[in-house]
């Protein structure tokens, strides 16, 4: 491998800021998705399309025919979150840098570092070995609308033996892993006003309601010190894993102490004490505030009693919850907590239904022996705290979906400085490269079982 | 009173953005400050100062001696407060504009109005019956520091007879007043830091401790549900208004649900509902909280757990608190209120002790009787919400200081479509020519018993 260029083949692919969520950036999108069919044409897929958005297309890729091997469709995506704060990065987010081995950039690992990986291992091979879809999409970071639309209008597009989905991480350096279950989303707006204008606060401080406090109020009041979401029915059809899961956790290379000072950075963790940090960050849902606007935030002192205040907020949702129920579930509560002052409202942005994964397709065996033949372990069964909107759409077909990656867990994914180790680049080629060959001399009839 | 041409000049005044807690409008500070300067030299100050600052200057004047007069200080200041939210605007807040006998702009009532209306009141005047003082500052929105220096180095400055400062309203429509009360503040910002870096909402939620949350948690426990606030010896100083005054503000044209309906526009009070609305208005002290940052605000979605949140508050301070202690209160307060997990900050920006003042003195009857002659109703006593942070600054020297205006109390200083309604304006300027008459004439023996 030509490692310089391959480096400076992905700094051009992450000089694009595809910021898929602020239409500020719609230009770069159709850039990034430039870039993608670009790729795919030099890997021989002879029909690239763009398909369902002129600004933030999913890019579709069918490779060179390979009679009698299976067909793989590999998922990506090539939209990233916005940078911000911009002053904490050490190096700009659009301009790749590598430090200590480390290559910096936003996208570094979620997604187009790894899109990029998979899409390499394939040109490092002297011919495909199975046949090759792509499913390249822009917005992964803004809930896929456009790739969930064309796939109900074309379902036939994931129809495959394996998907591959490379957008998540090890669990641990030197740990390879496959994951069994993704939460789901739940992104919304929470609005409380209070009266028609700002108000002074000398004038009216005392008796009129403070838009601000009250939404504070009715935060703390959604989900409690102790960590607890106080939202009736939320809980409701969340299912511990199993003993024989939880028993697997223990022996992974995860120590909360180390969470907390390596990855957190912070003096404290939270959540709820009577779970474990894995079992808190893998199998419970979760309700996170992400921001909140309304009165006078410029420098400056300005003394407003503000009308009204937003707070951004989403739940991360575990398999048997689903989105529309925890939607009204929250639109419920909110109205509940709300005193009678206070006109609340909330309003839905995207979400996403949980994933699970049954990892027994003989697909899983194969990647778990080219992890173990490159990097001296294979793969193990893990959860991801995370979300991927459209992975339950991708298993509509029935294929076995892949949810595996070369990040690790301090790659500082949506935060300033998010990073890639450049070894894991490397090895991920290797792995793939051998993932794909192990695939393509797979028996049919042990395929057909799988 | 040629109308018209007083109207443009006006304009001319208020056209100027001189928002002075806003750096970007320095200039236009300085150029308030000037314009102030001019119209003092036209009315005859031969040396006029521009005192204490380049860009927020206190105005300095010292009109014609008149032998065996009493001399008057006249204080307002030609800042004003940042004008957002600007989409609420009418029309725009620094291109005024009269609709149904209002003047739309800001700084209408707050203060370039008035200062306006004080000027006038004097060229409406053959000859000057009283030795003038202007001080004029640029400042008073963000807490009088230039003129506060000032007077700690030339208390001589606050020499007078007696001080009238017009930056106060009628209690109602054909109420005038004066005030014997003005609340002080404290504004702080509050920062609580959870984690080096913004974290992914994915990865780390369930576990890692929220900014927004805890600081939200944080500020509904200063302050709860019923009104109160908990800030441990916040209200040891805080005394009741005695019964005669309580009996007296009964008399007073406010009735709380049009103050609901008409002014707070909203759907219900809050505050500590065992005290009256104006008790709770002009005679308890608040916390308010005025804005918050941290986290993602821009459009659309982004998931991240913020590392950092921090509120703008303040607190309304009432006769016997002082800022000092006030100060100290709220940051053993945030520091005993924040967990473990949590490193809260509090910065305190600007304050401004409260003001009582003794209504006494034959100045203000010469007031009253002006109102009476112009309006029909003689000023009342009341109390004020809103801070004059310099006023106790004004009293050093012993003058009595006569807090009146010719605002309404439906004006929306601080918010969007601040206005002063033109009828206002033309009796304040009538009522003011005749108060300096009335002082003028008023015999010197009876002068220095006041």
């Amino acid at each position: 491998m030509d490692r310089d260029r391959l480096l400076g083949e992905l700094n051009e692919f992450l000089r694009i800021p595809s910021v898929s969520t602020l239409p500020a950036h719609n230009t770069d999108c159709r850039r990034a998705a430039d870039w993608v069919g670009a790729e795919l044409q030099r890997l021989g897929c002879s029909d690239v399309q763009y398909l369902g958005s002129e600004t933030h297309p999913v890019v579709w890729g069918k490779g060179p025919a390979v009679p009698d091997a299976p067909t793989l469709l590999i998922y990506g995506h090539y939209d990233v979150q916005p940078p911000d704060p911009l002053a904490e990065w050490v190096t700009p987010p659009f301009e790749p840098a590598v430090r200590d081995g480390k290559l910096f950039a936003r996208g570094a690992a979620d997604d187009k570092g790894q899109v990029f990986c998979l899409l390499k291992a394939i040109a490092a091979l002297p011919k495909p070995p199975v046949n090759f879809r792509f499913l390249i999409e822009g917005e992964e970071e803004y809930g896929s609308k456009v790739l969930f639309d064309l796939l109900k209008r074309e379902p036939q597009r994931v129809r495959a033996d394996a998907i591959l989905v490379a957008d998540m991480s090890y669990v641990a350096p030197g740990w390879p892993a496959v994951y069994t279950t993704l939460r789901g989303l739940a992104y919304a707006e929470i609005t409380v006003r209070t009266s028609k204008t700002d108000l002074h606060s000398g004038e009216y401080g005392g008796a009129a309601p403070n838009a601000h406090e009250e939404l504070s109020r009715l935060l703390s009041r959604l989900k409690g010190a102790d960590g607890k979401i106080n939202i009736p029915g939320f809980y409701g059809p969340v299912q511990r894993p199993s003993k024989t899961e939880l028993a697997a956790w223990k022996k992974l290379p995860f120590k909360e102490k180390d969470f907390l000072i390596k990855r957190v950075q912070g003096k404290g963790l939270v959540g709820l004490k009577q779970y474990s940090v894995l079992e808190r960050l893998w199998a419970l849902p979760t309700f996170e505030i992400h921001g909140i606007t309304g009165g006078f935030t410029g420098e400056g002192a300005k003394t407003v009693i503000p009308a009204e205040a937003t707070a951004k907020v989403s739940m991360r949702l575990v398999p048997k919850q689903k989105l529309a129920p925890v939607e009204r579930q929250l639109a419920a509560a909110v109205k509940r907590l709300a005193p009678k002052h206070v006109t609340a409202t909330v309003r839905f942005l995207h979400g996403a239904d949980p994933a699970q994964i049954k990892v027994n397709s003989p697909a899983f065996q194969l990647l778990a022996q080219a992890f173990k033949e490159v990097t001296g372990r294979g793969s193990v069964p893990a959860r991801a705290g995370g979300s991927i909107p459209v992975v339950p759409a991708l298993a509509w077909g029935g294929a076995p979906v892949i949810l595996t990656g070369i990040g690790l867990p301090d790659d500082r994914l949506h935060a300033p400085n998010e990073k890639l180790d450049l070894k894991q680049l490397w090895d991920g080629i290797e792995v793939f490269r051998r993932f794909y060959e192990l695939l393509g001399s797979l028996d049919s009839e042990v395929r057909s079982r799988g």
